[in-house]
């Protein structure tokens, strides 16, 4: 055991090795069924999903072909499986095209056939098909009515799997009798298979008659088309033992806590003890911030919960009410506000980075602070205190040469957040 | 060790501890001083200082008189101490008369002597005294812009003191030679006695030329009385190694700390596992309960950041920023809060309350949630979902049953939340 004598360099191996753990090229090849005796059809969604696709081209024994959509920015180059680039967060015609075709790709394949679905974060909005007789902007109309409404993740889910010609494991059922297995990476709270993606291989316990209580709820009338179809639609998404799903299974190759457990790894390693907090922190950004500082300085001030060096571990995705005019994403916000809450406070240092490698709209992955940034700060006539209000966190770190920048990581777990306090 | 099979009787034990370990008659005794030769006089300010007096009366073996300023509602009978009340948080003539008279007590006063000062939160404004040719209005005047700039509590505490006749230390200087023994309550974070009520009795570090040059920063330019004296005034407020001051003592009597180890050893013989997370969190009281669920969560999935029966004990003052036109207090907004967070979810308790008894404008402490929570709101007919959106706790736990009422406790170590994860 060793002290963590760099604890920038020791958070940002933290980080790394949390980033590694959901790597596709490390998790994917572990996760591999066996070659069935039929053919093998790759299809999937999701920002991580055509690097996870580069991972089963290289380690897949036998022949294979397919079709994955990912979106515009994340296709890497692949041999066998064909890629294709698409909208995120707003769906878009290739989206839709992309759908259709992977729809169809796995309909009448044979029970000695297998399809391989690789699922990630962001493949709700990239593999989007409206049930027949439905537009893509009826299903748009009522998801953004869900949105104002304040109904949950897991209600808004409940309508749109049975708005969708694939969403709900209807593209497991199309696959029928083909044995499906999904692999999925995780960005989720809960990692719920039937959520990530809106679970199109995973069977729907909710009914037609559940998503129609949903808008009842929420006074939500329109648009008509929609209405009229969860009314009069009888092909109810499968429920859990269906037979058109048996044998199928989904399998979670990458999750926010496994990152964490691997950064809590390294923390060991030197002699830090880790304590995970949440794998699925949510709220305001700055006010997180105020309760991680307030729980370091308890660290400092009386060795609780637990005694230094001790490095709190947490991920989930936090969000920011933009006011101001400035650039950052939610970790550079989370990490300024952390920097104005403690103005220097001894032994206390962090990091916090998206793990896809783009916080937000910007180039950097996330950034770090010390108890020297805000006397930095100073010396380079930066205004923490302004710069947060004008939620400019890139441009204070861009200064200060503290932003983290890794470029996309072709990955995604979510947000990583490691505060180092040293003894 | 047994199990905590009754939840909410456990967490409110809890609670009763850490109200018990600040109560004045059990924490005042221990640390009275010896009687002085001469007389003695008790002055002080604050929420607690008439039940300090209290104290004091019924364990003294000696003669004492004295005169203590407390907030309106706060009085204590007390036969030999005078008790005055005042305003409470915006300063009043009442608060002023007896500043004055306080001082005019303690002027004149031989090395023989002792002055056994009581202070606690709230003493800021009930002890305000303007320097000379200052009025209250130009104190406040300045103490408003400061509030709105930005300016951090120790800068304001800064210029407060050097406006002021009583604070800074000046208490102190004006009963020299009489030594000062200062027992103080604490409801700020770090516990610095030079911060409660302003520290009267305290030395100061800070000078004329460091309140001026916090206007300066702030581009705080008016009053123009209270800027001619920051500038023109040469009677400094005492410094460290001041020999007006020597001799003098101040003892934390009570510190929310203190309170939440109480917490933490009633937990501990109830076999729970206690992690204290910090004495002074702060942030929106619906941001934090965010965190505190997701935390809570995972305990629950995880075992993390320790293994059930846990209880994460907290302190410290949340914020409310009001937008709608309900009732209740930041302890039941963080509660409403994580409620609808929590959504039912097993095996979490919680508790949240003020030490002081009132929570907010109420009637009521706080209050507490369980896992039933959600399920008899909706069988109840109240909307957890829109009460918080309306900033009415109060509303929604009163029908529901679940205030927490206690009167005042005539102590204050600010609020005290604790959330249980049974297994």
């Amino acid at each position: 055991m060793r002290k963590p004598e760099h604890p920038r360099a020791l958070l940002r191996a933290m980080f790394d090795a949390a980033v590694a753990a959901a790597a596709p090229d490390l998790c994917v090849p572990a996760h591999l069924p066996s070659p069935p005796r039929g053919r093998t059809v790759v299809v999937g969604a999701g920002k991580a999903s055509a690097a996870m696709a580069r991972a089963v081209e290289r380690h897949w024994p036998g022949e294979l072909s397919g079709l994955i959509v990912t979106r515009y920015g994340h296709a890497v180059p692949c041999e066998r499986i064909e890629i294709v680039e698409a909208g995120h967060p707003v769906p878009d015609e290739n989206g839709m095209n992309a759908a259709r075709r992977i729809r169809q790709m796995v309909e009448g394949l044979g029970p000695d056939d297998l399809v391989l679905a690789l699922i990630s974060g962001g493949g709700s909005a990239l593999l989007t098909l409206p049930a027949d007789g439905l537009t893509l902007g009826d299903k748009q109309a009522v998801n953004r009515a869900l949105l104002r409404s304040g109904a949950t993740i897991s209600e808004i889910n409940c309508v749109r799997k049975h708005l969708s010609a694939v969403k709900g494991g209807r593209l497991a059922a199309a696959a029928a009798p083909a044995r499906v297995v999904t692999l999925m990476m995780s960005d989720v709270p809960g990692d719920d298979p039937a959520v990530i993606a809106s679970g199109p291989t995973v069977a729907d316990p909710t009914s037609f008659a559940d998503a129609l209580a949903i808008l009842k709820k929420y006074r939500i009338r329109e648009p008509e088309a929609a209405i009229a179809h969860l009314r009069a639609a009888t092909d109810e998404t499968p429920k859990p033992g269906d037979s058109r799903l048996t044998g199928n299974r989904a399998v979670m190759i990458a999750t926010p806590q496994a990152s964490l457990e691997a950064a809590a790894d390294v923390a060991r390693a030197a002699g830090v003890t880790p304590l995970i907090l949440g794998d699925s922190i949510e709220g305001e950004a700055s006010e997180v911030a105020k309760v991680f500082a307030a729980i370091a300085r308890q660290v400092v001030a009386h060795g609780q919960p637990a005694s230094a060096p001790v490095v709190l571990l947490s991920g989930g995705e936090t969000t920011v009410t933009v006011r101001g005019k400035g650039r950052g994403g939610r970790n550079a916000e989370f990490l300024l506000a952390m920097a104005v809450d403690l103005r220097g406070a001894a032994r206390i240092h962090a990091i916090a980075c998206d793990t896809d490698g783009i916080d937000g709209m910007e180039d950097n992955a996330g950034a770090t602070i010390d108890p020297g940034t805000w006397a930095r700060a100073e010396v380079a006539g930066i205004d923490l205190v302004a710069r947060l209000a004008d939620n400019d966190a890139w441009g204070a770190f861009s200064v200060l040469g503290d932003l983290v920048i890794t470029g996309p990581t072709l990955t995604n777990v979510n947000d990583f957040r490691a505060i180092l306090v040293t003894d």
